[in-house]
């Protein structure tokens, strides 16, 4: 299993947006700025659907996603993978709900996002570019 | 035909890195920083490839990219979508060649992908967010 390292959960903590990319399951790719997420163990992140449209179309056919990391904050340039569930109810759904409430009144939260890392790629320009680091 | 406004191309034209997003033709996505584009006429993108990995294999079986502009010097948030032709000879090859070596002789230049782009969509979170604009 994915354990990120202490500069990666410092780097994820720090910059923001992060670029999220989804596919339709015809391959259609898809990107978008998220704001509202956070890590929550050491291969999850939590992502808040405020107000996803295509990115929730493409998650419920394509449970998949990439982000990368980098900009004002980062320690170095990685790119992450994962698989997803999104959830609409329950206990950790509520704590999503609360955490977005919190942040303004306005979000609706219409989801939460769980995102289980499954690989880490280097992303900085270079020959090293793509190699897989976790 | 989508031609951008003159804040969009302005826009393309300030803001590095862009997130480019591409998926492999079993829908695992995938996004990078770029640095080496430019926007060429009202609808077309040059996208340099110095060091892409997993973006080339799947623009090399699925030729579909998605990018959004937005961060400093943007004007508004939006996100492309496009075609993709990939260039490793001929007259447009040589001229984005001959670009990325007056930006330093280290760069590989494997490459020119021409995106051609086919929707704009507006990309700032809000209600509006995922509207087609173009």
């Amino acid at each position: 299993m994915v354990k990120l390292t202490e500069d990666m959960k410092e780097s994820i903590a720090n910059v923001r947006p992060l670029p999220l990319a989804t596919a339709s399951k015809e391959g259609i790719p898809n990107v978008i700025p998220i704001g509202m997420c956070k890590l929550v163990d050491d291969a999850t992140i939590w992502i808040v659907d405020n107000y996803f449209l295509k990115t929730r179309n493409n998650l419920e056919e394509n449970p998949k996603a990439s982000l990368y990391v980098w900009g004002e904050g980062s320690k170095g340039c990685f790119q992450i993978k994962g698989d997803v569930e999104i959830k609409t109810e329950g206990d950790e759904y509520d704590a999503a709900y609360a955490m977005a409430k919190e942040k303004g009144e306005k979000y609706p939260a219409k989801a939460l996002i769980v995102m289980k890392i499954t690989d880490v790629f280097e992303c900085k320009g270079g020959p090293e570019a793509g190699k897989k680091l976790l």
